[in-house]
């Protein structure tokens, strides 16, 4: 199951006997009915992903950064120099950012993907085992610009879909039992954003977003870009909009969570890359959603935009627009509660409580 | 400073110079300025109280559970019977409990104290090193019936609030720097609601909560408890409402934040009968507000009006109503998260990464 048509065809459904079994044990545990609110939610989804309660413990955690750049940066739909994708690409490599050092708190790996980086990436020396793994899949120097024609081919698409499909499914088979999405491009808040329109129908304005901060001139901007490429399009099913207006990255994330679900793990999303991502993959793969975990709610508003087309609901909500995995990774605790919650508390019974 | 009147006289505001120095090390580190939202707010909370930037690590951290019983139980306000407030007490001491579970995932330490239980608590074995410790402080068997006369005499409020702050700076004195709020306590919502009624003005229905969960007509009996012992009121000082209406571990919790603002070191606030204890403590001692994090939004309406009353902003919300510090708890990765982004990421500079 390497490609992401295979992964999408292979996902199961939850088992119904493990999510009964888990809301049966939560009802024995020394503690009212209901009163460990969404932990118990995800617990019992734990359960049913797993077929098994109590559920294996959603840990190791690998956070998988994908990275690359985007051809509408020459719109200047954002005050970065596209140079910052591959600084930033070593900065992670090197354990500086932000992602490494929630990642590290919260005993989860980085692994960094390069699906589509513009520049030559800095000479990473092997010398620190202890730092990120860096993988090199780059299928193009970055995409087309978005606001010209299409962002990138269907065979550059179907590429990243595989890239991170196989990703998933690599992390897994070397013992990973929780995956988290990361990102890393330089404009890919605008792609993020037109996929987001594309595939939810809503108006350019209502999911584009000041991105990493822009002024008000430069969003107004932003948004006719994402207007004038989804007006071209002619087919909106999720691989056609990632063609035309997607990303590398996002393509990649998209295989990414499906890949995860396929092999049988829980995926934490981040922010509004992944979500666009997690859209397309829903959209295109819906059997995926019970595999999915949203880490918490971006402020960009295409983040909402698409947690609200899914009905999901996120763990936090702490006003994070930093991507990279950041928001996903401070859910990992959270989620990794749920499953001990099961595991480890006393029943009734076992602790000689009196039950109402 | 081990009375909760020298504690509050000894409140420090937090140092400018330190949070100065947080926000602009915030502003050169390698993420868009703003972009990790409450973290960022965070870290510099964290420095201000310190007067140090970076802050050290809240780290380690305790969750003290205080414990005692509640006399207005014989009006039925809860279906759980009065024992099971001792029998919790075991439980945690046995390592049973839903805090138990996440104080180790998240890697505190739970301290009990048995401020007024009723019953005789289980003979506690001492084998276990690495279970909690129980602190016997116990003031009296419970409190007096809150709906028949006042719940506890004056002196046993300050007995109750010396032993919370005692608490506190025993704590920090033996090497704590992060403190966390926990409660047991059949009944205790009854108590919390007409303490939180009294101190906000609002009405009984409107902060009155199902607790453990309560029927329609329970809660209307409970919220007609609640309003009945405010109406007796004719002093609304917080320590005259405590004695009135409130609870053994309800006082003692408003100690133990005054205590832990007074050592220097953040307060994480549970739930509905942590909030009830801030709200007192800060109406009495506002000096205390700035050593607050304020863990996670209860479910108990209670517990949105002292937010509300008193401005702050929780870091979860997760429908959480179980209480024994276990939404503090869960809160503490995110406040240790905020400190590790001031210590350790790179910054513009030093990885090399061009600005925008």
């Amino acid at each position: 199951v390497t490609t992401f048509a295979a992964a999408a065809a292979a996902l199961r459904a939850p088992d119904p006997a493990s999510i009964d079994a888990a809301r049966a044990h939560l009802d024995r545990l020394t503690k009212p009915i209901g009163s460990l609110g969404r932990l118990e939610e995800l617990a019992v989804q734990l359960a049913g992903v797993a077929g098994a309660c109590p559920p294996p413990l959603p840990e190791p955690a690998v956070v998988v950064v994908f990275a690359a750049d985007h051809g509408v940066v020459a719109e200047g739909v954002t005050p970065w120099p596209q140079e910052v994708t591959a600084q930033m690409v070593a900065n992670f490599c090197a354990g500086g950012a932000a992602i490494n050092v929630l990642a590290r708190h919260v005993g989860a790996t980085v692994v960094v993907v390069d699906v589509g980086v513009a520049g030559a990436l800095p000479e990473l020396s092997a010398a620190d085992d202890n730092g990120p793994r860096l993988i090199h899949a780059r299928i193009a120097a970055g995409t087309a610009n978005l606001a010209r024609g299409a962002a990138m081919t269907t065979m550059q698409v179907q590429e990243a879909l595989d890239v991170g499909c196989r990703t998933a499914q690599d992390l897994v088979a070397s013992g990973a039992r929780c995956l988290a999405t990361g990102d890393m491009g330089i404009g890919n808040t605008t792609a993020a954003a037109a996929t987001i329109a594309a595939l939810t129908g809503r108006d350019a304005a209502e999911v584009t977003g000041r991105g990493t901060g822009i002024d008000d001139a430069r969003l107004r901007h932003k948004i006719e870009i994402v207007e004038g490429a989804i007006a071209r399009l002619v087919d909106r099913a999720p691989l056609a909009v990632l063609a035309e207006v997607g990303g590398l990255e996002i393509a990649a994330l998209a295989g990414f969570i499906v890949g995860a679900g396929a092999a049988g793990v829980p995926v934490v999303i981040d922010g509004v890359i992944a979500a666009a991502a997690l859209l397309a993959a829903a959209t295109e793969a819906p059997a995926v959603l019970p595999y999915v975990v949203c880490g918490h709610r971006s402020t960009e508003p295409g983040a909402t935009a698409v947690l609200d087309h899914l009905g999901l609901e996120p763990l936090l909500d702490l006003h994070l627009r930093l991507g990279e995995g950041t928001g996903a990774c401070l859910a990992l605790p959270i989620l990794q509660a749920s499953a001990l919650i099961l595991a480890e508390m006393a029943t009734f019974d076992s602790a000689g409580v009196t039950k109402k």
